[in-house]
């Protein structure tokens, strides 16, 4: 009997189906991981951007703090009790510029890691099933959007503020790493 | 008296100049956010990758656990030992294929955390003056390399894995986030 033909691997491989226990395991550790990345860090660092309208490490910590207290636990209880009766408020994406200053990234750290255990009590208190997952809300500007959307969103958007934090960081020693700068995208111009 | 004119903020941050103090802070830390970003997290995103000839999480971690046996305390000696008479070895960029087979990413990221507290030490140990900082070796590819644009290097290399392995994770949701991708750089195609 010959070998049914094997279809041809894909181009890319599948994304991951989105799973709450997934993304409360990232969702968890990201107060840790901003904490240990940048408490202790000399104001250079916490301080430096990629350039004039870019965010400083000190500025992302801000931003996720802001979207603790004004985005995704109001957005998931928003669409529990009003579903797409009630659209969002928009997120303010630079309110930290006004709320960090004269904070210190210790406090930034510290109120972020409170708020976000409060935040993840909450959801887990929800026990969200399938059906919750699928229910709809109303964003501002993207129109119908999932509750399995937003909370795929909630921990994308905490990868991208590592990646972003990490990205900044490396590229200030963008001229120390010399003729290495070629083997290292991450130094390439944005 | 009328004020000096100021010059023009520069178009973009100045980068900031080597300092072994900061690095060392920086490469000491990478083993404990390595371990708290990947321990525990199922394989499925342990495993997952941005498509063909892409890495892991799981390769990345064995591509720093290489990177301390054979790449930089190496040729930090290489440099204090033959200058530039006797050029590096090149580095396997992707022994981990070959090396981290069968292995767990719990036993990666400790063989990590100890090679690397040792490699610290030992650089720790050798108290090293601006004036061995600026002393070269010969890179097989690149040429006269200074100790510390190594150095600085070795430091950027982490921040630039680091920000791969949120990237790869981050991406994993690029179906999931719906209408939000457009707001997230991070999802775009490579």
């Amino acid at each position: 009997m010959s070998q049914p033909v094997q279809p041809t691997a894909p181009a890319s491989p599948a994304a991951i189906p989105f799973s709450l226990q997934d993304s409360l395991l990232i969702l968890e550790r990201t107060p840790a991981l901003l904490s240990l990345q940048l408490s202790g860090l000399p104001e250079q660092w916490l301080r430096a951007t990629e350039g004039p309208g870019t965010w400083s490490p000190f500025d992302v910590a801000g931003h996720l703090l802001h979207g603790e207290k004004t985005d995704w636990r109001v957005r998931i209880s928003r669409i529990l009790e009003h579903g797409e009766s009630l659209a969002f408020e928009t997120f303010d994406r630079t309110a930290m510029f006004r709320d960090s200053q004269g904070r210190s990234i210790d406090e930034l750290l510290a109120d972020f890691a409170r708020l976000r255990a409060e935040n993840l009590d909450f959801l887990r208190g929800l026990d969200l099933q399938e059906e919750q997952l699928g229910l709809c809300g109303l964003h501002p500007q993207l129109g119908r959007v999932s509750m399995r959307q937003l909370l795929a969103t909630w921990t994308a958007h905490d990868l991208a503020h590592l990646l972003q934090i990490n990205r900044v960081l490396a590229r200030q020693y963008r001229e120390e790493v010399g003729p290495w700068r070629q083997y290292l995208s991450v130094m390439q111009p944005l």
